[in-house]
C-alpha cells in the first residue's frame, strides 16, 4: 500500500520527495525552503518545477489519463517507464542531449530530471522568429545516432531483440501514435478539429484513395518495422534551446520503428513553423528572411543526419547488418549498400513528414504555430498551403531524391493561392 | 531437481512419459507395450514415435545443442517453447494443417505431438517424382491465412504487440537464420561448404556488390520487420504429404517478420527441386514433364495466396491496418491498398526466394534435391543455374511483377549451359 499511486500536488510534493537522496543531493535537504510550481502545459502529464537550496529540478509524473482531456480517457502509468528507459538509452547513444534523469520511481510514474532553465520550447521561439546556433547539427546528429546506435547495425543482436520485446510493451503510447497520426486525420474521427475554411482541401485528401493507401503502408511500417528506437515524437515541442544549445526532452512516446521517423517528423515541424510565418511576423520581408532561417535548418539537419550516419556506419558498423566480412574484408566497397540504406531511410522520413504534416491540422493534437493565428482565413489558408504540400510528400516520397527538392517544394506551396 | 531436463532415450520415454494422462489418452496405458522408435533426422532435435495399444504419437525433444554438429553448438531449449508457442497459433489460424499437440513440456523441452501415418516429407516426394494433389491449395492458403491473421490486419494491437514481444525471444533461433541465409553464404564463413565447381560461379555471387547489399536490405527486413508470425523454416522438409493431404510440420523458427517469407521460402525449394530434376528422371521428356508439374505447383501456390488474402482481406480486417472506416465506409475501393499489400508481400517473396536458393548450395544446411546427386560435375551445373537464377530475382524482385514470370525465369536457366 505504501507504494500505491498517488498524483504529486504543490504541498506533497516536498513531503513526498524531500526523503530520496537523489533528490535532495540535487537541491538541497531543507524541504521548507523548496519552491514548487507546477507547470505542465503539454496534453499528457504533471511536470513541477522544484528549486531548493543547492539547485532546481524536474518533476515529472504521469497522470493515469491524458491530461488535454481528461479522465475519461485513461492512459497507463507505465509511460514513465518507458520514457526513463528512453532517456537511459538516449544519453547513451548520443550523450548530454536528453535531460539528466536523477531518480526514477516506477509505481508513481515519477521521474526526477535536469532542470533546463535557460532553455525554452523551440515552437515557441519559431513562432516568435528567434534564431538558434546549431539546431540542426544537434537534432540531425541526435537522430543519427538514435537511428544508428539502436539499430542491428550497432547493438548486438540478443540486446537489440531485448529491447524491442521490452518497446513492444509502450503499446499504449503506439496505439495514440497509431490513430491520431496515421488514421484520424482520413476520416470524421471523434476527437478531430479542424479550421473553418479546410472543408475542401478536407475532402480532397480524402478522397485521396492512393494517398490514403500509402498513409496505411507506413502505418505498417510505423507498427512493425522495429529499426531502431525513434523518439517517437520529436517535434518543435519536445526541443528545448537556447540562442546556442539544443536539448531534447519528452520521450515517452519512444518505440522500435523506422530509422526515418525522427527525421521526418522534425522536418515536418519546421515546415509548419515555415508555413505560419506570414502570420507571425511584422511583414513580408522579415518573414522571408525568417523562413529562409527555417529552409536552412532543415537542410542542415538532413545534411547532418547524413554526415553522422555515414561516419557511424565507417567507424561503429559491427552489428549483424551490412557486416565489414560482406564489403570491406572482401576488399568491396560498402557505399552502394550505405547509400541505398539512405535512401530508403530518407523516403520513410519524407512519407513522416507528410503525415505529420496532415495530423497537426486535422486529428486531436493541434500546434499552436497554426492554432495561434488569429485571422482564422488566413489560419486556413497556411494550413491549405502545408496539408497540400504533406500531400505532395506522401504521393512522391519515392521521386523526391533530396531535401533541396522537398525544400523547393515548401517554396512552391508558400505562394500558392488557395 | 525433478524436472531438470534429461534427454530421453528409447528405454526411459517410457518410464518418464508413461504417466502423462495426455499422452496416455492418446495411446493406451500399457508403456510394457509401447514400441518406441528415434526417427530425428532433421537438423537440430530428438524425435520418437511412439506406438501404444491405442494409438500413436510424436515426441520432439530439442537437444541443448544442434545435432548436426554436435555440442560445440549450444542451443536454447527454449526453441521448444516457440514451436510449440507457433503449432497452437498455426491451428488457431489455419485449423488442421499443423500436427494436433498433445502435451507440452517446457523443462524438459518435449512435445507430444500428433503422428502423421501416412505422410512422407515433401522432399523425398520430389526427388522421387510423385505427385501430391492439392499440395499448391493447402500451402498457398496456409501462408496467406498466417500472413494475414498474424498481422496488424486481424489481431488486436495489444495482442499483436505482445506475440511479438514474446517472440522476439526466439533470438538464437532468428540468429541462425540470419547467419545461415542471409550472410554466410556471401562469405567464407568458418562452416559453408559448396560442390566442387562452384567457385565460378561462388566468385560472381560475391564480387556482385549491389546483390550483396540488397541480400542485407531484406536481413534488415527480417531482423526488424515483425508483420506477422511466419513459420520460418517453410522448406520441403517442413511439409508432410500423402497423395492428396499436405501437412506443415517443425516450426521451431517461428518469429515475427515479413509477409512474404514463408512463401519466398516455400517457393525456393520447389525451384531447387525443379532444377535438380535432370539428375533425378530416368530421361529427359520424364524430367519435363515432372518439372512442369513443379512449376503448376508454385503458379497455384502464389494464385491460392493471392485469393485467400484477398478473400481475409474483405471478409476479415478489423484491425488497425488500412480500416474500412478510411475506405468502404466512406464509399472507397480498398482495391488499390490491397494491391500494393499484395506487390509488397511478393517482392519480399521473391526476395527471399532468390537468397534461400544460395544459401541451400552455399551454406551450412543443404538440400537433398541436391545432395543425392552422385555425379559431381551434373550437380555442380544444375547448383549453378539455381544459384544465378537466384541472383537474378535478388536483383530484379522490383520488376518481377508475377508468378508466371518467375516460372519463365526458371525455364530460361534449366536450359543454360553453365
Amino acid at each position: 500500500m505504501k507504494n500505491e499511486y498517488e498524483a504529486l500536488t504543490l504541498e506533497s510534493l516536498p513531503l513526498k520527495l524531500g526523503k530520496v537522496s537523489a533528490i535532495t543531493d540535487q537541491i538541497g535537504l531543507e524541504t521548507d525552503k523548496w519552491k514548487v510550481k507546477e507547470v505542465g502545459d503539454g496534453n499528457l502529464n504533471l511536470v513541477f518545477i522544484v528549486e531548493g537550496m543547492r539547485g532546481a529540478l524536474v518533476i515529472k509524473q504521469a497522470l493515469p489519463y491524458v491530461r488535454v482531456v481528461g479522465d475519461s480517457w485513461p492512459l497507463t502509468l507505465d509511460r514513465a517507464f518507458f520514457e526513463y528507459n528512453a532517456l537511459i538509452r538516449q544519453d547513451q547513444r548520443d550523450k548530454g542531449i536528453a535531460p539528466a534523469v536523477y531518480y526514477f520511481d516506477r509505481d508513481q510514474a515519477i521521474i526526477a530530471m535536469e532542470y533546463l532553465n535557460d532553455h525554452k520550447i523551440l515552437r515557441g521561439m519559431l513562432i516568435d522568429g528567434r534564431v538558434v546556433d546549431g539546431l540542426a547539427n544537434t537534432i540531425g546528429n541526435h537522430c543519427a545516432r538514435l537511428a544508428f546506435k539502436g539499430s542491428d547495425l550497432y547493438m548486438e543482436t540478443k540486446e537489440k531483440k531485448e529491447d524491442v520485446s521490452l518497446f513492444q510493451k509502450n503499446f499504449e503510447l503506439m496505439g495514440i501514435t497509431e490513430n491520431l497520426v496515421f488514421t484520424d486525420p482520413y476520416f470524421d474521427a471523434k476527437m478531430n478539429n479542424h479550421s473553418e475554411g479546410l472543408d475542401p482541401t478536407i475532402k480532397m485528401l480524402r478522397d485521396d484513395i492512393i494517398m490514403k493507401s500509402r498513409v496505411q503502408d507506413m502505418l505498417r511500417n510505423f507498427t512493425c518495422n522495429a529499426e531502431t528506437m525513434c523518439h517517437g515524437d520529436l517535434h518543435s515541442g519536445s526541443i528545448m534551446c537556447t540562442e546556442s544549445e539544443t536539448r531534447v526532452i519528452d520521450p515517452e512516446f519512444a518505440f522500435y520503428g523506422p530509422m526515418g521517423f525522427d527525421l521526418g517528423m522534425n522536418i515536418a515541424n519546421y515546415l509548419m513553423a515555415y508555413f505560419s510565418q506570414p502570420a507571425h511576423r511584422k511583414n513580408r520581408s522579415e518573414s522571408i528572411e525568417y523562413q529562409g532561417w527555417i529552409l536552412g535548418v532543415i537542410q542542415d539537419t538532413v545534411y547532418a543526419f547524413n554526415q553522422e550516419f555515414n561516419n557511424l556506419w565507417k567507424t561503429e558498423r559491427n552489428g549483424i547488418l551490412y557486416p565489414k566480412c560482406l564489403f570491406e574484408d572482401q576488399g568491396h566497397s560498402s557505399d552502394h549498400a550505405l547509400a541505398s540504406l539512405l535512401e530508403h531511410i530518407w523516403k520513410d522520413a519524407v512519407s513522416v513528414c507528410g503525415i505529420e504534416m496532415h495530423r497537426r491540422c486535422l486529428s486531436l493534437a493541434h500546434n499552436a504555430d497554426f492554432e495561434l493565428i488569429e485571422d482564422i482565413s488566413l489560419r486556413a489558408n497556411l494550413e491549405a498551403r502545408n496539408l497540400l504540400m504533406g500531400r505532395e510528400l506522401i504521393l512522391n516520397s519515392n521521386l523526391l531524391n533530396s531535401v533541396g527538392e522537398v525544400c523547393s517544394m515548401a517554396k512552391k506551396f508558400n505562394e500558392k493561392v488557395i
